[in-house]
């Protein structure tokens, strides 16, 4: 695979520490450190059940001297009360003593089985692993996607690089994606880094933009995780910020991209997954309002498990849009499923049912265009269809 | 199997006219006839792309003339426009001409494929064939059972009898499950007979009642059809109405026992579960708050598939009560499954995960019992689980 750079100032590594399994080589410790303070901000679960280190790390965002991103895979750190939190803390303390900061300048995320304690020995020992890792290969972002993985079948990685006043900017982030082993749950997980110089305050307005037609936008079986995190870390090490109204934009633009090439990698590696589906949910009132029907149309396992079946079943997709809470007239509903237009203005449109379903079958994407008469309110949301495997692979047969 | 008794003055029957099949037996006709006006209340799906026999049904309840009710399975009568409003209408005044009586006096419903304009003259004739087979066989009712089906695989019956001021009383109903045949969604029917007397206000207050215990608390997979239906007619053939607010009580109480064991019916005979697991969730603030949770929960296709595969998955279960939008902290809920104590009050209990496992493999009924400590609502829910055969059902592979 091409490699993607690491922007200036900053190091990154995966290591093995046993957490996944003792005598596994899989890699479970991921570190990413700057070589100075950097902006910081995030966003994470809104599941009142959520995780130890989502509870920690929450706390210390937006800030501006914020130094690693610290994550290991293999055992969430969610459902263990006050020693959780205190293991998180340690994390970030066990860190920090290494780079020679603050804990409180350490970010920390975990995912993996959940209701179980860290194996806080492995732990510690995989953090100094990783720091010991980061001197010998500055730059080991891809072991570093490969440490975050639970059932990911591919590490996930994107990068930009922009100018910013005749400078060059890079933006590049990693995420793992939804995706449980029992007694899990989806997970979903992302550090993006940049050397351009940003205030915490901009670093939190512009992490919540680039989540929001991202990770916001995007549901496999609509199960909301404990763990959920995006973090960015902003260093100024390329020596420029958006300075200028059109900087900002450009830098925005490089974030939402960046943002939303993970989330794809997200749903393109989805559990048992046969077809990516792209929903485009245009003419609405408000983007809350195409939010929904959107939403509502991704979650519905009767879309999901016909898309499966290549069959196109505008019934299941135009009522989905019916019940997602938005006020509607069928008469104000057209739909088009991969360039075919199957529904006009309420009314079913004769189509050749045995040409829509042998492009269903022939494109692992499919696409979903459902256009309303209210406005000009829209957005785009990316989904998984329902297959056998997905069951199987959640199933998790004991027997 | 035990014959359920029509209340007095009601005569049904089911009969078959090639809307399924025309090479078919089966049957794809129901009438429910009552000799004299009856007191009707309704309640129906708040998607908004419903059915043109929702949209005339609806129009006309509460009334307290009502006559008949007219159920044709096989082709649903949704997304078709103006002329799917004509041919609702045209249904009822066929059967009125026939029992002669106002055609506003007859509630119409359709279920099967969507899309589809009714093919008229198969359904008029049926219309006919229904009505002197009504002649022939007064008791048709498990005939008319038979003809509300679609992929059901048993008819669904339920009758409870009570005294009202020392006079016999029956409440009797007949339902069809969520299923579905592609290109079609998921749909529930449910006509209930009584031969109580009730005003037609008070009817349509007893059956909201019922509704939301028993119709309102199943969910296969979340996906809300264009034309559930739940229709009340109560003729006063019995010569006695709940009079007393104790007889009212003991008539609700029967009215919602029937509308329960249907509701159970419905996910007893869910398409490709394995398990139908009744979910209780107590302790709460608000029942509205104890729905959310549920809901959650029994929508959460993760607990879904544990359940399918005898996974004591307690973390998706509480995950997915955190997720519900109701106000909560871990140390306030505790999960119990199938009598076994998975969590307690924010905290993993050491459970034997084989012999719970053992006993969601050994039992088709499953319970999940979540107790909050906000407060004393509670709510009862039913759902089956995401099993392969769901799948497999719905993607209606066309290859």
């Amino acid at each position: 695979m091409t490699a993607v750079p690491l922007p200036l100032g900053f190091s990154a590594c995966g290591v093995t520490c046993g957490v996944k399994d003792p005598s596994s080589p899989k890699k479970d410790v991921a570190l990413f450190v700057s070589d100075r303070p950097c902006a910081a901000a995030g966003v994470f679960t809104t599941n009142l059940v959520c995780g130890a280190p989502v509870k920690v790390t929450r706390g210390r965002l937006p800030r501006s001297t914020a130094r690693a991103i610290l994550i290991n895979s293999g055992n969430s750190n969610a459902c263990t009360g006050e020693q959780g939190l205190a293991d998180a803390e340690a994390m970030t303390a066990a860190a920090a003593g290494l780079i020679g900061c603050d804990k409180l300048d350490v970010l920390v995320a975990s995912t993996g089985v959940i209701g179980r304690f860290l194996p806080m020995d492995r732990i510690q020992n995989g953090i100094a692993k990783a720091y010991t890792a980061l001197a010998a290969t500055a730059d080991g972002l891809h072991d570093a996607a490969l440490a975050m993985m639970t059932t990911d079948t591919v590490p996930k990685l994107s990068t930009r690089t922009i100018k910013l006043s005749g400078t060059t900017v890079r933006v590049t982030g990693v995420c793992k994606g939804a995706a449980m082993i029992a007694p899990n749950m989806a997970t979903m997980l992302c550090a993006i880094l940049t050397d351009a110089d940003l205030k915490s305050d901009d670093a939190a307005a512009c992490i919540r933009l680039a989540v929001q037609d991202s990770f916001n936008c995007i549901s496999v079986d609509g199960h909301e995780s404990t763990s959920d995190s995006v973090m960015l870390l902003a260093n100024g090490a390329a020596g420029v910020g958006p300075g200028s109204p059109a900087d900002l934009e450009a830098f925005q633009t490089a974030l939402n991209e960046v943002a939303q090439e993970l989330a794809m990698a997200i749903i393109q590696d989805a559990e048992g997954a046969h077809h990516f589906v792209q929903i485009d949910v245009v003419g609405c009132r408000t983007r809350e309002e195409a939010f929904k029907i959107a939403e509502s149309v991704a979650n519905s396992a009767l879309v999901k498990t016909a898309i499966c079946g290549a069959d196109p079943n505008w019934g299941r997709i135009v009522s989905a849009a019916g019940y997602a809470g938005v006020p509607l007239r069928e008469e104000e509903v057209s739909l088009v499923m991969n360039g075919y237009p199957l529904y006009e203005n309420g009314r079913p449109l004769p189509f050749d049912a045995a040409a829509v379903s042998q492009s269903l079958r022939d494109h692992r994407e499919v696409t979903i265009g459902l256009t309303l008469s209210h406005g000009s309110a829209h957005v785009r949301y990316w989904t998984s269809d329902l297959t056998k495997e997905y069951v199987e692979l959640n199933a998790d047969y004991t027997t």
